[in-house]
C-alpha cells in the first residue's frame, strides 16, 4: 500500500535502506564552507580572513571549488562543496566587504556537516519485520523514495451475541427486552486495537444456531468473541457450543476476576475463540484483557504494547483478595502526576464507564487499594 | 452520523436521555425474586421455606406474580416479577423438591434488583457537547436507541512545504536535493489528533508563490502550516508571508527550544498560521507541541488530552539552561515502572526517531536531567 496512507499498519517484511542517506554531504547550518585548516587558530583577536568565491544554492548541485584561502556562502541542508571540509556558523564570521569575510573561531574537519550515508547507510536494515508504521517511519521511508510498502493484513474479530433479551439498537424493546449494545462496543474496542470488527448478529439462545454462527465465525474470521447472554444458562450453553466446535475447544472456563469472572477462553483449530460476560462493561473490560492482547499478537507487530497508566488514588478503593478488581476511575493531571478517582455507583453500569477515563486494577492478593497508593489503570 | 461508527468523534450537542434505563426492574443475580419479608431471619440453621410458582423467561414480560411465601426462578438480566421486591442469589438457596426452595440468608428490599432509571434517568445528561465518544460512549448511547449524533466536523489541517531543495518522494533527488517528507509526517501527525491533513504540495522560495498557497490553504483549512525551507532566507520569507496575509499576522517569531528555535506563531483573520523548521523531526516536535492543542481546541472536545508519559532516565541528558529541549527516548517497562533510555546519535535526524518511542522533555531552567530522574515524554 501507499507508504503515505499506512498509519498504523505493520510492515510484513524487513525493509533495507537502498541507498546512502544523504547522497551529498549536507551543511547543517547557515555559514560559509571552508577548508578547516584555513581557519586554524583563528579567534576574536587575530580572525582567519577568507575571500567569499561564492555561494551555493538551495536545490542545486555545488558546482563550485573551495581553494586554500576561500570560502563559500551556504544555507542549511545545501551541499557542500568540492575541497571544503567544514562549515563555519554565520555567526562566527563578520563580513569585511562584499567578497571578505572574518572568521573569529576555528572549525574543526566536518564540522556543522553531515557525511554521505552519515543519517542511514545503504543496505541498512531501515524497518524490521513487524514494525508498526508511525510518522517518522513513513518520512523515514520516503526520504529513501520507498512510496509503497508491504503490510500485514489487520485482524477480523468476528463478534456474534447471544441471549434472548437483546433486541437491535434501533427497535424499542418490550418489557424485558434490552437493546444490544455489546457488538458496538466491542467493535468499537477492536477497532481502536487496529483490527477489522464483523458484527455477525444476535443469536437467540439456540444451541444449534449458535453452533452454526460460530462455525460461519470462524470460517471468516481470526478471532470469535461470543458476548454470552446474561443467564447462567446461555453462559453454560456458550462453553458448550465452543467444545462442540473443534479442538482443543475451551482453555479456560472462568477468570479470578471482577468484573469478568463468567469469561470463557477457548481455541479451535488454531483460532482463539472467547466468551465474554453479556454485562456491557464486563464485555468490555474482559474484552480489553483477553482480546486486545490477542489482536496485537495475531497483527504480528514487534513492539509492546504500553496499556497501562500509573495513576494515584485520591481515595481508597475495597476489594476482596483472590480476585482481580477493574474499578472505574476518573484521570487528573495535578502537578505533574497522575491522579484516579474512583467513580461510584452501582458497580458495573456502563453509564459509569461514561463518567470514567479507565480501568484501576486491584491486585489478586490485595483486599482493596489505599488512598494515596498507585494503581494501574487500563485508558478506556 | 450513525452512532455504531462515531469512535472518536466529538458530539456537537448536548444529549439527554429519552428514557429511564432500566425501563423494568431487573434482576442483577441468577437466583429467586421474592418478597423480601419472607426471607428475614433465615439462616442455615432455620431456613425459610418458598414456594416456587414459575420462572421468568429471558426477554419476556414477567407475567407473574409472587405472593407471600413464594419465589420465582429469574436469571440475571430477567425482569423482576409482579409483588417481588428482591432477589436471593441461587447460592443462597437449596432446592427442596420441585416446587420448593430453602432460602439460607436474608434478603434486604432491592438487594440484587436494578430499579427503573437506577442507571440513567429520563432527561438526564448522557453526554454533554464536545464529548469524544469512546465504546462506552456508543454503548450508552445505543442502549437508549439513540442510533444517530450530530457531531463537530473534524479539523482540517492544510500544509505547505517550502523550499528551492525540496522534490516529491517518488522523484529521485538530484545532487543537492532532497526528497519533501514534512508533508507526510506531518500529515500522519494531524490525522493521530483526529484532523484531515490536506497536503498543499511544495512551493519553490518565491514570495508571490508561497503567498498564494498560503491564502488558498487559509480558505480550505482551518490550521495552515508552512514547513520552511530550511535556509535562513527561506524562514525569513515565510515570516514575511504570514505578516502580509491579514491581522494580526506573526505573534511569535522563534521559541526557546531544541529542536524548533526558528518556529512561527501566527494567526491571520482568526485562523492559526504556523512556520515551522523544514528539519524533519523539529517540524514533528514542533507540530506536537504547537499545532496538535491547537488541533484539539478548535475540534471543540471538552476533555483535557493527556499526551505525556512519566518515566525514568536510564542515562544523563545534557542540555543547556534557558531553552527546553526534547530528546528522542526508548521506553521500557520494568517492575511496573517506565524506564527512558536516550537515543544516541547525531541530533535531530529522523532516522532517531524511528529508533525512539517518544522525546523527553528537558525543562528550560535545567542544564540537563540525571540518570534517575523522571521526565516527560512525549510519545511519537
Amino acid at each position: 500500500m501507499a507508504t503515505a496512507e499506512a498509519m498504523g499498519r505493520v510492515v510484513a517484511e524487513d525493509i533495507v535502506a537502498p541507498g546512502d542517506l544523504p547522497f551529498f554531504p549536507r551543511s547543517t547550518m547557515d555559514g560559509y564552507a571552508v577548508r578547516a585548516e584555513d581557519t586554524y587558530g583563528a579567534s576574536e583577536g587575530l580572525p582567519a580572513y577568507l575571500r567569499v568565491v561564492g555561494e551555493v544554492r538551495m536545490g542545486s548541485p555545488a558546482d563550485i571549488v573551495v581553494g586554500p584561502g576561500e570560502a563559500v556562502l551556504i544555507h542549511t541542508g545545501g551541499m557542500l562543496p568540492g575541497n571544503a571540509d567544514a562549515v563555519v556558523m554565520v555567526e562566527n564570521t563578520r563580513e569585511v566587504d562584499s567578497s571578505t569575510i572574518e572568521v573569529v573561531r576555528p572549525a574543526a574537519r566536518g564540522e556543522n556537516v553531515l557525511q554521505v550515508g552519515e543519517e542511514v547507510r545503504k543496505g541498512d536494515l531501515l524497518l524490521p519485520a513487524g514494525s508498526i508504521v508511525r510518522a517518522q517511519e513513513i518520512g523515514g521511508l520516503l526520504s529513501q523514495g520507498i512510496t509503497e510498502i508491504t503490510v500485514l493484513q489487520r485482524v477480523k474479530v468476528g463478534l456474534i451475541s447471544t441471549g434472548d433479551e437483546l433486541v437491535p439498537p434501533e427497535e424499542v424493546p418490550q418489557p424485558g427486552q434490552v437493546r444490544n449494545t455489546n457488538a458496538y462496543t466491542l467493535a468499537a474496542l477492536a477497532f481502536k486495537a487496529g483490527a477489522i470488527p464483523l458484527r455477525l448478529g444476535i443469536m437467540r439462545d439456540d444451541r444449534e444456531a449458535l453452533v452454526q454462527a460460530a462455525r460461519d465465525g470462524l470460517r471468516q474470521a481470526d478471532i470469535v468473541v461470543i458476548s454470552a447472554g446474561s443467564s447462567a444458562s446461555a453462559r453454560d450453553m456458550t462453553a458448550d457450543v465452543i467444545r462442540s466446535l473443534g479442538e482443543p475447544g475451551v482453555l479456560v472456563h472462568g477468570v479470578a476476576l471482577r468484573p469478568g469472572k463468567p469469561t470463557i477462553l477457548g481455541v479451535v483449530n488454531g483460532k482463539p475463540i472467547f466468551g465474554l460476560p453479556g454485562n456491557p462493561s464486563s464485555a468490555m473490560v474482559t474484552f480489553e484483557l483477553f482480546v486486545t492482547p490477542c489482536i496485537y499478537r495475531l497483527s504480528g507487530c514487534r513492539q509492546p504494547l504500553r496499556r497501562f497508566v500509573k495513576a494515584r488514588l485520591t481515595r481508597n478503593i475495597a476489594s476482596a483478595a483472590g480476585r482481580e478488581d477493574y474499578v472505574p476511575v476518573k484521570l487528573h493531571e495535578q502537578d505533574g502526576e497522575m491522579l484516579a478517582e474512583p467513580v461510584f455507583g452501582k458497580s458495573n453500569l456502563l453509564s459509569n464507564m461514561m463518567r470514567a477515563d479507565g480501568m484501576a486494577q486491584v491486585p489478586l492478593d490485595r483486599n482493596g487499594l489505599a488512598e494515596g497508593e498507585s494503581a494501574l489503570v487500563i485508558p478506556f
